[in-house]
């Protein structure tokens, strides 16, 4: 994966509406007419939206004209969160260090 | 979380030289100066960066005014891999069915 496809999806995914879409599209196909719904948004917007999640590889549109159904693609999902895991020793040892503070302070508690 | 932090941090790493300021600060503690070294940029090319890193809270900065080290804060990596963990089961789907088809082809090269 180049660089750059990792910049475009989170970059894609930087944005409430486009991971919602996303969200729905893990329930299945939908097109732009049902996707549009829920977001009270009209469907030049939303299909901008699709724009880009498309250009980042995260969904597929259908060819048929008349449908169009958009169908999530999760491989980019899987390669951003192959990157996060890099520093996942990080996040678990700030957990593990809060879990020993708690521990402490609830230590001390118990004897004023 | 709430959804604009969520938005904060993929949109800091939508960029590939803040994602490699990221990985330079997983191996310690760095000032700009020094994170500016591999980069060819220029020290306020940099410090932008930093100012993106810093509001969406993965990385804080030393208060000491000579040497002002930065050093990631992992919480909102670990966030945003929790999020992208709901679509887990959607590349490894995708990867089982490449499997299988992978299985199905060099079965049939066995037998002409």
């Amino acid at each position: 994966m180049s660089t750059d496809t990792l910049s475009a999806t989170f970059a894609a995914l930087a944005d409430p509406t486009r991971r919602a879409i996303l969200g729905r599209l893990a329930r299945g196909e939908r097109n732009v007419t049902e996707l549009a719904k829920p977001f009270d948004m009209t469907l030049p917007a939303v299909s901008k939206h699709l724009k880009v999640l498309e250009k980042a590889g995260l969904i597929e549109r259908g060819r048929d004209a008349q449908w169009r159904p958009c169908k999530l693609k999760p491989k980019p999902l899987g390669e951003a969160a192959d990157w996060l895991g890099q520093y996942r020793r990080f996040w678990e040892q700030s957990l593990d260090r809060l879990d020993e503070y708690l521990r402490k302070v609830q230590g001390k508690d118990k004897k004023p």
